[in-house]
């Protein structure tokens, strides 16, 4: 209980409607500034989570917990390629649990390993790939602030000269030619493991089907999601006018054993 | 390791292809009759998950070991409402993780149950509401088969007399009139705690988020998910004829403390 | 006004409801046979369209008059490949109206014919190839069921063989290898003239777009159509639970002059 | 052909890509003013249709003849309601033809009444009511430019206080309250006439049905239409990131005599 008392420190979602949010450590003596005027940390400090907080303008801000998805979208800004609709179906065919291990490439800005990281929990472990230095940085702050650097190992090198890991429960690929690491994938993963591979072109899905074809993965299936928002208001409810029209498509998959026998 | 060596008892998916696939229990002496054959359970034990076993007929079985949504999949066949699409976003839009304190209602079949339990893990808990006892009862045999019984905690009781628990992380709703638990919700709820509610109509949808709306919860987004199968075939490739057009709507939102202080 | 009331001769489509629909020639001495029961032609004979029929059994059907898409629909029922939603999209963007020149290819069984048929009037005419002597059979008897027949110019040939008309308004395509066409229909093309082309498949349509950015077409552009059918009742409403997720793309261009220059 | 020779006072569309298109009338000794240099008129003269033309930067842009959703189009970007899309769906639905006669309301700035116009022809005719006398100034110039208002009568007129036509093949209705007038297009149109009607949100539907359905129509169906736009690219082919979600839903249904009887 404790824990929803807001002291110094603590990461707060500062809400002001769906599309001004603010994601910040509180600080005794700072102040966060909007456009809808400033707010005092030490104004937050002692309330608890889901109370209000006026800005110096008189506008009221709800101060939220931050979710893990709150903490993904914000890393997301950066590269903006997975969305909360992804990673949902990822999540739920991956097969992963509190416990898994899991191996990630690329762990680009860190999003989707936050939200591995967070399913996997404390007694899991999320090995993430990323050949590019700077993002690997980039990541290892936005998985500190989100609370999980812990469960998350960080590996500055190239998935496809091998993978260290073996009987992981999943592999999860978001990489420009996932297909020529379904053969490694396959060694890494326990008998009737898990991949999933995120791709935004229909090439690179038909590349990774054939590739996991080749390799006697089964049960191999390519979806997109496509997630709608709609505007509720009686009398007025329809679904919003602009969308997200395509991010990607998922595939996954399940290894068999079936190639090391032959 | 030593798990992943099929034993008696162990629950397996016998897989042929993607639309016939069985999930049993291995027990020494038993067979498994299919179209393709019948197989002899005695002749899985000993294998590795992602071997295959041949049915009487010759025909190669892949053995797999089930993920937390073959046996939400299997539970569904009854009831066939939330689908892994939603299963996704509900889960997302949750904020839960290993640890978490989840209620929901109602129980069903207990395949959105089994999801979660397997989401929150042994440190987490699901206080699982249904009023119809018969449903309790296949809930939990599903749930046991599926290894989370221990994670939850079935209550045979109409959510909308009350909710018994308090500070819980996240309220899931799978009901007909998910509106009138909206008051009650957020009272169970932590601050900032999540509610997500999922509904087949449109009106259900407007009706709860003005329940919503007047109970002062913030960041309300009413969600549809659309998941296309593609056909993927080197110069066939192609979304596959037929789809599950709707399945029903996901509007999360999080509490705030604002009615408490008016 | 005297063409409404309902003669011997005439076409009436027979309603019962959306899946139950009979397009029959209304005979003297005959019946229509249902599983609501028979209807004496008879009874239809001086009736108005919109005007209820009673069956044997006592059964309201409602007597209408069908509608060039009705036809089409009916003819659909063998090839089942455009849909409404598509023949919409090609209708919009071909260019065409009363009074224009239209080259089809492949006729199949006339759906998609009878309805630029039906677009271009008794002032315009659709050129339409096809290589199976028995799909040409059956959509003369269907164009000349529909009353279109007078502007349609049925063709036993291989378009790829070349296309005998010049200066037409457009060229719709319903080809397997339309892209082996786009050359030839830009010498029969209007400058500025219309290309449409319907294909089942993501690579029919790269190839296709290949082929007419070769040829020197402008505004290119590859649409997909996903028609959602609303399930419409007061505190039900939502769209229907199964749908036809793909049928095909449609490709729409307008030809240039400058590959002649060259 | 002589029509294809450019002359003064000749519509084109001149086209450099997709978003960039400029609907001009050609008048001897004007320029086109674009953000890739200016077009002289004069230039244009005598060229045909699908021909370059030069712009003062050395640019080429291509001549187009413009067509009748060319026309539509530049009408819609001041109301932007109707896509072409769902002219398509309404188009394939109204069962018109070259010489129908269809009402519509309201006319708005005449989009959808030029691409009604052009599909009934010279013989055919639209009645197009609109109470607001500014949007029918507004449409009577689009409509006069498009060609098509010979095809027109513009009826500065509220529908819902009466429809003078009778016997009507089709009424097409883009009203805020719909289903105020059903009982009007009842009278007005032709036994087994059919009723088309636009509207952006899911309450408008339910009331339109409702009065649908009082009215004794039949065949009555409710359509969303969704286009995705696909971005072809051998190598990086994917539908494109933002889409148009939602425009409005389509409802259309057949008239029967039956309320008449009764």
């Amino acid at each position: 209980m404790s824990k929803d008392i807001i002291g110094e420190n603590e990461d707060v979602l500062v809400f002001l409607d769906r599309k001004r949010t603010f994601l910040i450590r509180v600080k005794r003596g700072q102040s966060l500034h909007t456009h809808r005027g400033y707010i005092n940390h030490d104004d937050m400090i002692g309330k608890e989570f889901g109370d209000g907080v006026k800005s110096s303008l008189g506008i009221n801000f709800t101060i939220l917990k931050p979710t893990p998805i709150d903490y993904a979208k914000k890393m997301l800004r950066s590269t903006q390629i997975i969305y909360p609709k992804d990673m949902g179906l990822i999540l739920v065919h991956s097969g992963i649990g509190c416990g898994s291990r899991v191996v990630e490439a690329g762990t680009g800005s860190g999003a989707l390993t936050s939200v591995l990281a967070n399913f996997v929990g404390s007694k899991g472990r999320v090995y993430s790939y990323e050949t590019r230095a700077e993002f690997l940085e980039k990541a290892k702050k936005n998985l500190e602030r989100a609370g999980v650097l812990n469960q998350v190992e960080l590996k500055n090198k190239d998935i496809t000269t091998g993978i260290d890991e073996s009987d992981v429960d999943a592999v999860v690929l978001d990489l420009a030619t996932p297909w020529e690491v379904v053969p490694l994938t396959s060694k890494a993963l326990k008998g009737s493991g898990v991949l999933v591979s995120f791709s935004p072109t229909i090439e690179q899905v038909v590349k990774t089907v054939e590739a996991l074809e080749a390799e006697a993965f089964v049960n191999i299936e390519a979806l997109e999601s496509i997630v709608r928002r709609i505007k509720v208001k009686k009398g007025q409810t329809r679904p919003e006018t602009l969308m997200i029209g395509h991010t990607g498509y998922v595939t996954h998959a399940r290894k068999t054993n079936s190639t090391h026998n032959q």
